[in-house]
């Protein structure tokens, strides 16, 4: 096991603790032969690791020269990881890792050099913590059709956003989730909606066997999210806001396709991911044959995290006990990248407009000019205030059209560039 | 593949359909050998099956002599399916059934025939349909404790309930889910609780290995519900209704119990469960390490049902190819049936009470001498009628208390016996 942190630590008391479980299911005992940490000797006496367990301060070292069978890795960072897998998976070792930044950013290399060593690979605990979704998708629908995928998958997030259906404000509502322990000190890559871009990567990767690259598809924050907003999803539109990252899969057999986004994004309140909320995850998993599946629970945190790796851990160890020769290994795919822009939905649009004449008839022009036609207006009463929210819903449009439109109204004269945009689901 | 009813046909077609898919996934290709149905001439010629497909009119011949390596038991009823499971599992061959009436009034001889036979057995599809709950269970809780489960199983009911939020009636909303195809002609095994009980039962022996035989713990059906209670609840309490099945488990390694109770419930509007519309089904369970995790989707119906089938005949033909060992036979375990009445939780009472001077005050003193105490109490308005609608809600008190106080209050000359009692989830 490299990596001795919170969720190292909790894995290792869990192992322990269902030794005799574990051992009766598989007929042998899993031995944890060595550990790796920067403060190895300190965590490993917190541990009260008996001393037949190998220390060692570096995790290469300890991925180049171990006697074990599988390795854990749940280290921080991004090169470190990288090599620690690299050096396993060469050696044909088993390996199990929490780490979506690396799948997200090192996929065809993790994925072939595990090809490439004969190696099992398993990361269940990278994607919405303790959800079992990634097994689920591997196996569960082998005779089905994965038609699409849309989840929440940040914590935090999901936590500000339903604490702002209570009245709380974003600024607060993080600082309880800091509190309350699941949200970064530094909490940029939650709030940018590139934590949950990079899980979408590693559920993309899962299901086609392709690279989604990071940086190649959109991905919106909620920074743009205000009180204003959630309030009148709420009260006026009975929606709830909540980021979701959305996979679409198209193209042929040996030739996958996907489209990708990550936005923050409207659900009527009957809508199963509506009630999911503060720090829970859920995965939504849309099929040919067995229709639309939910998938909810803690996608973070060292309880969940820890229970996902030792069910990976069981896995995995079950296969290699039985033999069961690692998966007849598919060349890797490339995937095709498709525009969201043809799917269709209605939008939200907030806009900060100058309160002139003829303002509102030239947000209704650029509309009108992208064929995009208006459901609903909503201007909130002036107060003395130059520019006034102005709330639109669209009719149901093409992404890319709205988009036209989007760009248009922005470069008017009497509309501020702070605003606010939301495909709404039905 | 025995039995070629809507669930048979359909699990053929995939087969067909996703044969790429799978060969190049098990590196072999799954052939169809063999059906066995009572018009298997008729069904075989319409699902334009080669001459090379053996037809059995006799399921039981089938299983007896055809040269497969797996069965796949959607036969009707539950002697010939117990018969047809016996034989295949006696041959040593695997078999997967998504039949619930067999497994929960069977499981000590089904699952005592496939460890003799040293045989595979699966059955994702015998509870909540496609939702791979079963699965999820079995493998991704392997490091972790399962504590409970709490289960939305029957769709019909379901349906019923939650059109009954809408305002439609039970009769009505009966009829609709007939008409949409998902209720039986005779529902009187989903409106009972029966149905519910028998995947209860299920669960409880995939998570234990012991039988949770039916008949030996409560179930109540919806028959007490009325439109009264529905709109009570999500109007002055702000709860849903749901037919909720639940299983708490205690016991030592090795001595596992379980309390079980199928029961309409009280679900709070913020809660997953309450989100659970329609037919859709959901299996809650609560873990020790991965905290509460929802599985939500369809139900039933020949889509979701085929697709958990195909799902297991391919996770059993991977294990068969791979030579996975059939797992470890644990001996069969004797389960402890423990009772709910310990439970603690607030309830919900509807009665009907004749307008008599002194009758609320009786009501209230058989609470008091059960040591249950009110938290609220409704009376509608009378008009001219002889009794009145009373409802109460309790603080939180054991169940058994709750039920002792039940009991004297219907034996009270001014309480009529139609009435309802519902446990409030928190």
């Amino acid at each position: 096991m490299a990596g001795l942190g919170t969720v190292g630590r909790e894995t290792v008391r869990l192992l322990r603790a269902r030794r005799a479980e574990l051992r009766e299911r598989l007929g042998v005992e899993l031995r944890l032969v060595a550990v790796a940490d920067r403060a190895v000797a300190r965590e490993a006496g917190a541990l009260g690791l008996p001393s037949s367990v190998v220390r060692y301060r570096d995790p290469l070292d300890m991925a180049r020269r171990a006697e074990a069978d599988l390795f854990v890795e749940l280290l921080g960072g991004l090169e470190t990881p990288r090599r620690f897998a690299l050096a396993a998976l060469g050696r044909g070792k088993a390996l199990v890792t929490a780490n979506k930044r690396l799948l997200a950013h090192a996929w065809p290399e993790i994925t072939g050099a595990a090809r490439a060593g004969g190696a099992r690979l398993a990361f269940e605990g990278s994607v919405a913590g303790g959800i079992p979704v990634l097994r689920a998708l591997e196996l569960s629908f082998s005779g089905d059709r994965v038609l699409g995928v849309d989840g929440i998958l940040n914590g935090t997030t999901n936590y500000i956003l339903s604490r702002g259906e209570d009245g709380i404000s974003p600024r607060d509502a993080l600082k309880e989730a800091q509190i309350l322990g699941f949200a970064e000190k530094d909490p940029t890559m939650d709030l940018s909606g590139q934590d949950a871009a990079q899980k979408l990567s590693v559920l993309a990767g899962l299901v086609t066997g392709g690279w989604l690259k990071p940086g190649t598809f959109p991905v919106s924050g909620i920074g743009s999210v205000t009180a204003r907003d959630l309030s009148f999803a709420r009260e006026r539109l009975r929606m709830a806001v909540r980021l979701v990252a959305s996979l679409r899969f198209s193209g042929k057999p040996g030739e996958p396709a996907v489209s990708a986004v990550v936005e923050p994004t409207m659900v009527p309140m009957g809508h199963p991911l509506a009630a999911v909320r503060l720090q829970y995850n859920a995965v939504l998993v849309h099929t040919a044959s067995a229709g639309d599946l939910m998938f909810y629970g803690q996608g973070a945190g060292a309880g969940p995290t820890s229970s996902a790796v030792l069910a990976d851990v069981f896995v995995l160890a079950r296969d290699i006990l039985g033999g069961l020769p690692v998966a007849a290994a598919a060349a890797p795919r490339r995937l095709a990248l498709t525009s969201p822009d043809h799917a269709v939905s209605s939008f939200y649009l907030r806009l900060e407009v100058l309160d002139r004449p003829g303002a509102l008839a030239r947000i209704a022009d650029a509309l009108a000019g992208a064929g995009v036609s208006i459901a609903a207006i909503h201007q909130d009463p002036v107060s003395g205030r130059s520019e006034v929210p102005v709330m639109i819903v669209t009719h149901r449009a093409e992404r890319g059209r709205f988009e036209n439109a989007r760009k248009r109204i922005l470069s008017l004269s009497s509309v501020k560039p702070d605003h606010c945009a939301m495909r709404m689901m039905s």
